[in-house]
């Protein structure tokens, strides 16, 4: 059966060989001369489908050969000829020069690869391990591209991100970021190692990924939104401070930029895990202190130490120090700015489908690796320091004099700053005592180059962290500063790049005590403090004049409905009744309820709170409380109906559910239920599943008061009360939500209301 | 006639002298003679009462003589036989031999005197010094007395503490602080600095003190609790700042132990103040450079410098690290428990009068003398090393060697430690390199020197701060675990002594985050921070596991009102409704009120906000907001009356009251006012004083959530809201305030109702 079935797909099937593109060309070519009224410049003139098959059917079954003849001769037909006749002498001219061109280039490129085997093989295999990355990212976990910090600075802050801290997202983020970070793109590790942190700390607290949970009860206590919010701000500081090796630097990174809600506890638990990394970090760092891990072990506990310069102050110092720092913050708006431009055009690409994000993400590796390699030959060899003897003294693979295409006894200064790892080339940039030692222009080409680079693969479709390029483009700008303004500024020029990147980094970011602390711990040189604290503070009034931090233009671009902590000025003349007005009506339910009420209730809505409402005597009523979606769900899975309307014992409720089940709010949809017509008329009683002590506002209480209460208290849903007391009065005029106290939405709801009137 | 009045007073009116105590001591004395059945073992035998008179008045005025003979003869009368009969032998025994030891006494003290004068006049320098400190205090500003940093906290949370933060406790903290930091009482700087800082700050933003206040418009801004609370985070955290020259350090502090509410402008704004402290440390540091401001120019940004030990980790030094730690949160606590003690004795003795105060005061100063002083002799003279040529390098006068009473080329290592200022005592046991310097029983001795008078010198009338006692107690025990361990500790013994400082630091007030940067920064040694961290860890575990920390004993010992983070757990039970059931009812006023009722109200109570309800149409009521006290006092002083119950329009009140009126709490009081009988027939309309958006809870609310609201939100008032709606029920069920949220309170009035029932 088998050695017969081959033959006949490879042979006697036109159909199939039709999908698998193994044909004769001439006969069905409909490029070229099945459509002749399309013909025009944007259509090649002569074309061939493939003839080698890719199809392994037919590789593997029969051994017929499908090679087919070429037309090297001109088919002189009737269309052929218009089509040379229809050329203008311009575009004659043109394909002369274009056949000259292509013979010159293919010598070119010839030449090229010949002499320049080392950048394809570093082009080649940046491209290899980006394709891996770029590949992880958009096929298993779309949401472990990028940072990460924006979507758990919203998770923090309540907004239920959908997966972002699950198993794939770590295995990806790990293997993507170790191959994004390899490949040589202008990305840190920062970012996405906060990320894994993140992870890490919500697999512990639920036991484990989907379906394999643990399903300890020692587990199941963390299983709620507070526990976890709590575990994954331990694992982003945990994260910040694996990556700079800063551990107070992390806690207040978590404390200044990633949460919204703190309490002295927190500060105190996230301490224990960042001092928890340290000790770890420090352990592996002894164990590996003489060479026994390779590249490894190299490396103190302090990434970037010029811890051993003494610095003096001096008043001219005051100019160019002012300078970085208002450079800082002009700089690193501007980067937020085109960053936010550039990521706009992204998104329309990326929205293309798969492929498209591939290629981007190709793309930009190809342009990094030409930038990289190409660049250095564009300055010139520089002699090595005669103090020296007359030959660098190259410290290994990561040393500070790279040769390059440079005779013996020089070193091309461009070279040992790009053809490094982000890492040593920031501690080759911050390096002291070597204010001579880096070209004007080579650190002007060096800027440029992570400019553009910075820009253009941060949205890219793999793990990336924005923190190492800025520092990179910000110590070439300080190191700039310092060069050019030589005559005033007398600190070491290695400081000055320490103090560019850190007005950077605050320019774009916004950061400020816990950017101190990290650079603090980063650069091991507690003299530098008051300088550095100078510049930050420059840096960021300047850069917060133009727009908002790097952070806040990528929560905003993905829509995420972050509460900010500063309420609209226009907020204060809005009350929350006139607001709840303005939305549709909330709808309540009886405490003891008819079952097919709940249904259409949960049917008909998408909302995950109901206020529950009592009507105890004739004539007043009472808002009982709110009961959640998930326990609506959970006592119509169990199907708790009661045959009358009837208020149940407190026993009867326990004995159903468990606070397990109560927890798990991954209980279905209300669709799969399926409820008989006779159980639709029974009676839900609500008495047990409501949550009797909401918080609450009364309608007169203005907007902006709400803001500051629902982020203070950190709410999910904010029930409002009628201002009024008496009779025929509902017990509840609203209930407010985040997506209704964010500002974007307010508008939309009031404009859209004034359109409608 | 001022000639004629002087004789006149001083001899011609006997019940004037009696007054000035100068008088005829045997005719009138009731000691010897008057009272004879009192005579006893308690009351001396012959007594004289004081014959040179200190009286000005008679000194200046009159040259009259005063002076009295002596009673040589013994006076046989009756009653004086008597006590010679009635003596038991023990009592003739005692006597015989307390004349023995008072003649060896007094030949020993004349001895010690004529040889130590130098005790002397340290010990009458310090008592000098401390006078000062003392007096200022307890005559014109008693709040200035402690560290002041307890007080801070409390405000910071909400409390009004009265008279904490105005010009005389500014002055009198400042010189205070300086005459007992001089005096050699073991106290530090940091608490005052903190004090300072945060006077400073209420007094720029109230724009003065007291009645001397700058009216100007852009002053007047700040003059409200809001902002007044930012500016004296930021005055708490400069003095931080001020006294450890640790910027980041000063933040932290403020933001983990003083401060309730936190904001990340806030932080920003903290930040900017440390900055600006460091940048101007920083310039009298370079101007003082050469020398030229004498003492003062010494010592560079980093206090306590160890940065140049290279710190290696070794598996053996997890030992002795790991004592250091749980010893330094047993101690820590145990310091807790018996300055709890010594408090609460001190607290018995202040209370007794200002001469009481300033005797205590004097005594410790006594203690802290002799004991400095003295204890030295107790240990043996140590040959100085021979590496130095036979002579101990002694660098001025804050040098590590003392030759005290030592012969040539010879030192007293205790002497070293204890006579030098606290800082350079820290300086000198912080030292590294000098395992063998210091003896082991020296040690000890320093160690239990300064826990005795680290206990006892707290609590008197001086300003003082808790940092550098416990500092100079741990860094003591550090170096004695180190000694004791020398065979596994490898670590220098210097950096021993840092640890134990940051342990017993931990131990004792619970810190974290903040005293590990303000150690690093201190210290400027960032690869001691692993261990640093692992040790602050296990000591405040430690702690924590026995009593809280020392701040929130002093808060407690001073009864003030601190609303802690985390609610009891017995409040979840306990219903707002049940506790304002519990309270006396809540006077409660109509929109448009008699002026009869609003006086009755404000001189029945000494509430401070009252809930406003309305009635706007028949059997419905409306909860209208909340008015202030003190806007209704301003109300009734401006006579804003209206003839008949009306509405007014908001022009009418926006003429009358300025902003700023409204702002002025002191307003004084209600009882001033003189409000006809006429006018008291009249009424106020209180629409355009009422916050109408005041935050409300629904009686049903647990008291530990609205414990969190009212912290969170930093509340003053929280109005209760009827669960119920229909006729006749009010609209308002109560009003919280701080005092009914205190656990100790609630108890207290939950417990009197059940002593009731």
């Amino acid at each position: 059966m088998e050695e017969e079935q081959s033959p006949r797909l490879a042979a006697g099937e036109p159909e199939r060989k039709l999908e698998d593109g193994v044909t004769d060309a001439d006969a069905e070519d409909p490029g070229c001369t099945g459509n002749a009224a399309m013909s025009s410049l944007e259509q090649p003139l002569l074309k061939r489908s493939n003839t080698l098959t890719a199809s392994h059917l037919a590789m593997v079954g029969a051994k017929v050969s499908h090679i087919e003849s070429l037309d090297y001769e001109i088919i002189e037909n009737d269309l052929f000829k218009h089509d040379w006749r229809r050329r203008s002498n311009v575009e004659v001219l043109q394909y002369i020069f274009l056949k000259w061109a292509m013979a010159f280039l293919v010598g070119l490129l010839t030449g090229v690869i010949a002499y320049w085997a080392g950048f394809l093989y570093f082009a080649g295999v940046n491209f290899g391990l980006t394709f891996v990355a770029a590949v992880l990212c958009v096929v298993f976990a779309p949401t472990a591209a990028g940072p990460g910090i924006p979507e758990i600075k919203a998770y923090l802050n309540g907004v239920d991100t959908p997966n972002m801290f699950g198993a794939p997202q770590l295995i990806v983020k790990i293997i993507g970021s170790i191959c994004a970070v390899s490949s040589g793109l202008d990305l840190g590790k920062e970012g996405p190692l906060v990320h894994i942190g993140a992870c890490l700390a919500n697999l512990l607290s639920q036991g484990g990924s989907g379906r394999h949970r643990l399903r300890w009860r020692w587990l199941r206590y963390f299983d709620n939104d507070r526990d976890r919010r709590d575990l994954i701000t331990c694992g982003a500081s945990s994260g910040v401070c694996a990556a700079f090796r800063a551990p107070v630097g992390g806690v207040l990174f978590a404390l200044e930029e990633v949460a919204t809600w703190w309490r002295s506890a927190l500060l105190w638990r996230t301490f224990f895990s960042t001092a928890t990394v340290v000790v770890v970090l420090r352990g592996f760092i002894e164990v590996c202190r003489d060479g026994r891990c390779g590249l490894f072990g190299e490396g103190g506990l302090i990434l970037f130490d010029v811890g051993d310069v003494a610095v003096r102050y001096h008043a001219g110092d005051l100019l160019p120090v002012t300078i970085v720092g208002v450079l800082g913050g002009v700089l690193g708006a501007l980067y937020n700015h085109v960053l936010h431009k550039v990521l706009r055009v992204y998104n329309l690409i990326n929205e293309k489908g798969r492929a498209a994000k591939l290629a981007l993400a190709l793309a930009v590796c190809a342009l990094t690796s030409a930038m990289l390699y190409l660049t250095p030959f564009a300055v010139p060899c520089t002699p090595c320091d005669p103090a020296f003897g007359g030959a660098c003294p190259t410290l290994g693979k990561s040393g500070n004099f790279k040769r390059f295409n440079c005779p013996e006894g020089h070193y091309n200064d461009l070279a040992t700053l790009l053809h490094a790892t982000n890492v040593d080339a920031t501690r080759n940039i911050f390096s002291t005592g070597t204010a001579g030692e880096f070209r004007l222009d080579s650190l002007l080409i060096f800027f440029a180059v992570y400019c553009v680079l910075g820009l253009f693969t941060f949205g890219i479709a793999v793990p990336s962290g924005l923190f190492l390029p800025i520092i990179l483009m910000g110590s070439a700008y300080g190191r700039v500063t310092a060069l050019v303004l030589s005559r005033f500024a007398r600190i070491d020029h290695g400081l000055y790049a320490v103090l560019g990147a850190a007005a950077l980094m605050s320019g774009s970011m916004r950061m400020t005590v816990s950017l101190v602390v990290i650079f603090l711990e980063l650069t091991n040189n507690l003299l530098l403090l008051p300088i550095t604290m100078f510049v930050l503070l420059i840096a960021k009034t300047v850069g917060d004049a133009f727009n908002p931090s790097i952070y806040e233009i990528i929560l905003d671009l993905k829509g995420l409905p972050f509460l900010e902590a500063k309420p609209e000025p226009w907020m204060k003349d809005l009350t929350v009744g006139e607001l709840a007005a303005a939305k549709p009506r909330a709808v309540a339910l009886q405490v003891v309820e008819r079952v097919s009420t709940v249904v259409e209730a949960l049917r008909s809505t998408r909302h995950n709170g109901f206020p529950v409402l009592d009507r105890p005597r004739p004539g007043v009523s009472e808002l009982h409380g709110l009961v959640l979606r998930s326990h609506l769900v959970a006592a119509l899975r169990k199907r708790w109906f009661l045959p009358e309307r009837r208020r149940t014992e407190e026993w009867e409720a326990r004995e159903m559910f468990s606070a397990a089940e109560l927890a798990d709010k991954c209980g279905g949809g209300v669709d799969e239920l399926e409820i008989s017509a006779e159980e639709m008329g029974m009676y839900v009683d609500l008495h047990p599943l409501t949550n009797t002590t909401p918080y609450t506002v009364v309608e007169t209480m203005s907007v902006a008061k709400a803001v500051v209460l629902f982020r203070s208290v950190a709410l999910r849903h904010m029930l409002i009360m009628p201002k009024f007391q008496g009779p025929e009065i509902s017990p509840i005029v609203g209930i407010l939500t985040r997506q209704d106290l964010i500002a974007h939405n307010i508008l939309v709801i009031l404009f859209s209301i004034s359109l409608n009137v």
